[in-house]
């Protein structure tokens, strides 16, 4: 069978199974789903480098029929590559040649929320702003706002292991995701039910949290919600260094405060996003506390102490409001790509311990990469015991021919420096293909777990090969 | 070969493994770790009840031991039942005949102290009472509290998904364990590392949490320790009804304040254990604030003011340092067996919305059944979505041979209640072999993923058969 007399046969039976108003026709769309934005992809569709080809895009309405389609692929063997809204940024959705991609976009309804035991139950498809919105119209928040909360889908924020811009106060998605419906590789259904806790086994939420579509696909997800809070602070403080202002992160978080926000800039990015508000080379950290008037109040305060302890200067809240209205606007990789440079970002992050020589590290690795023009780092996501740093660089090869390997060079310069520090090569972007090659040694003895999960819960290696862990030989 | 034979050749052949040193000849000793704390085991054995005999007791003082142990049962095909302190009560530990007992007792060092990233390491075995005393020492604290916690072992808390009584604010030990040793069904050793958060596949921490020892054996644990808290507040208040109270408990939840205790016990039981405290008939909450004095003392003030519009009587801190002081002292069960009365606690949990009638619900079927003398409830680990409720019931049979009948004639009208009113059947306690037979219908679709689990990470079955899985036939 030539592979185009394959892509018809599996057309075919996917339109006999689940009928033709579920399969992709127009060919941007079926481009569009076959990656996701990493930019790597986008760099390789700017400049027409062939990419594989699906064999078909399935765009379920139902989990009968995400349940059908794999069922079907299961028996024929056949590669399935779950995608979300396409916003993940590591090349975990990059569909090989002859898959079926599973769009989940059509999949996007709200299912309920529940205002008593407060949770809230969507589709996976359903986009983060939409999910969002319904809640904030009815007076509630999941507290989880990923920079992509617009272009991310609710299943993918658990699949990817997301975090949001609150997640000091309000927890990574992990913390909030409480129930789900699966569709396993074997094409099995399973639903768990919504409890506060339980001591019944294993928790199976973490068989699909963080595994990048590799043991199934999330067909519902439940998350916790809370009403929206009462009172809210914002005060920006400059320090005379990162290292001042880290020191500061960290002896809020030993105190036991939890500000719902804690973003530590370093001087490039205070002074490229933040321009004027601090001093030529002072970093600049937003505070936002929220909760009860009292609480976010006291929290305040005490935050102010602390920095001021360490020789924090208070700046007064414009920056933050400031940070509140744009936070979620980055330019688009096309647009450097584009100038011939590349720009990516690299989070990772590590224990207090660690983190001074994690920042500095990643940072002169970087930069001995000929062709960097510039690396600079922040702090987003804080606790008790250590935080990340969220790296961005803009590199530009001499010849556009080069731009993979200048690419390829940054990044595994930062992760040797990452695991050199003692850090953890991933805070929450995940691994899918940029980090492909750093995972064993990111988990060391523990590694071949991984895959021994993987062969259990998807033995014919069906569920989105090629990220997370190697293709098999 | 006769059994006798095949006890003589294991212990032949793992003295020349590991030495005779870490073989246990004392009976007594080999009788008390082949099981824990379970009523029906001790029961058995306050009856002379044949129970079924190990091979023989290893009790490692190395992870090499345990690995060399376990590599040969898994050559020879021998069950391993890996033993911490023996407190749980579930019949988590009961080792099958022929067996090898891993008692992990002697494995009790602490490790490291990292009061900058605020990490503890110990190894498995270390009690937990030991564990806190040497933080304590050093002004630290890991916030995890068990009323078992001077006969638990800090493995022992991660294999069982223990809570503590400061849960509300500092977490359940899935919140505090951050990385681990392990020896696999295989006999290999896998250690993780320590980092704040990672996006880096599933958390492979979940395939140990609640594994009850059927995944493979915890050799060394990690945990996040904190600052002893500045300040602390107490305060209990009194509601005419257990209702009353949950509702208060709901908002204080739901209002964003997380008091580290948060206890509110039922009539029956405000009036045994704090009896004059409050009023005849009106259920008791104690309240204990902690942290920063500042945070401490607004979350005391608004848990007051919370209370109040609920209905509830300020009665001043007493009580709360009088359950300070006593709480880890309980009657044993033998007391209770000695006078032909069984009694035993059942802690289930459900969401806010069904918290109610689960609570009814539990107590009205358990006090159906003929020959029951008591039951009562208390809440002890509050959540934004739900609480549990740990019930504890008194039962006696007409005649001494009909004991296990009744007990678990009341342990099944327990489960079926929780299941009915849209309750988990354990918060905290685990599986074990008394809900052994519940599991399924807890989870429902999802149940056969673990043993999916179970039969990849241990495909011998090796590793404690028959608690939280029934034995393959």
């Amino acid at each position: 069978m030539t592979p185009n007399d394959r892509i018809t046969r599996i057309r075919k039976d996917l339109e006999a199974l689940i009928g033709t108003g579920s399969i992709v026709d127009d060919p941007a769309a079926i481009a569009r789903t076959s990656r996701d934005t990493w930019v790597i992809s986008v760099w390789r569709g700017l400049t027409r480098v062939p990419q594989p080809q699906p064999a078909c895009v399935v765009r379920p309405r139902t989990t009968a029929e995400v349940a059908a389609t794999i069922t079907y692929a299961s028996r024929e063997r056949i590669a399935v590559v779950p995608y979300g809204a396409g916003s993940g940024v590591c090349g975990a959705i990059l569909a090989p040649a002859g898959s079926i991609v599973l769009d989940l976009g059509a999949m996007c309804a709200l299912r309920a929320i529940d205002q008593r035991a407060l949770l809230a139950t969507a589709e996976a498809g359903m986009l983060g702003s939409d999910f969002e919105a319904a809640l904030a119209g009815v007076g509630f928040s999941t507290g989880h706002f990923p920079q992509s909360i617009a272009l991310s889908s609710v299943g993918g924020w658990v699949a990817t292991r997301a975090a949001g811009q609150f997640s000091t106060k309000y927890g990574n998605i992990e913390d909030l995701f409480v129930a789900f419906e699966a569709v396993l590789p074997s094409g099995s259904i399973i639903r768990t039910r919504p409890v506060p806790r339980a001591a019944t086994g294993p928790d199976l939420r973490h068989l699909f949290l963080g595994a990048e579509g590799t043991t199934g696909v999330l067909t519902e997800v439940t998350f916790k919600i809370h009403p929206l809070p009462e009172a809210s602070e914002r005060q920006a403080i400059a320090f005379a260094s990162m290292a001042s202002g880290l020191e500061a992160l960290r002896r809020i978080l030993r105190a036991g405060w939890r500000p719902a926000v804690l973003r530590l800039y370093d001087e490039i990015e205070a002074g490229r996003m933040f321009a004027g508000v601090a001093a030529e080379g002072e970093s600049l950290l937003l505070v936002l506390t929220e909760g009860p008037a009292t609480m976010a109040a006291a929290e305040r305060v005490a935050v102010e102490a602390i920095c001021q302890a360490a020789d924090g200067r208070l700046l007064g809240p414009a920056a933050v409001e400031s940070w509140l209205e744009h936070r979620n606007k980055v330019p688009e990789f096309e647009f450097f790509l584009n100038q011939g440079m590349i720009v990516d970002t690299i989070e990772v992050a590590a224990n207090w311990d660690r983190i001074d020589d994690l920042y500095a590290g990643v940072l002169a690795a970087i930069r001995e990469v000929p062709g960097l023009i510039v690396a600079s780092g922040h702090s987003s996501h804080s606790y008790p015991i250590g935080t990340n740093i969220y790296f961005t660089f803009a590199a530009k090869p001499d010849r556009p021919e080069d731009m993979e390997q200048l690419y390829f060079r940054v990044w595994d310069a930062a992760m040797a420096a990452t695991l050199a520090a003692g850090g953890t090569i991933s805070h929450h972007h995940g691994i899918g293909r940029v980090r492909l090659g750093w995972l064993e040694r990111e988990l060391g003895s523990a590694y071949p777990v991984l895959a021994t999960l993987k062969r259990a819960l998807d033995p014919l290696g069906i569920m989105n090969p090629g990220a997370l862990l190697p293709e098999p030989d």
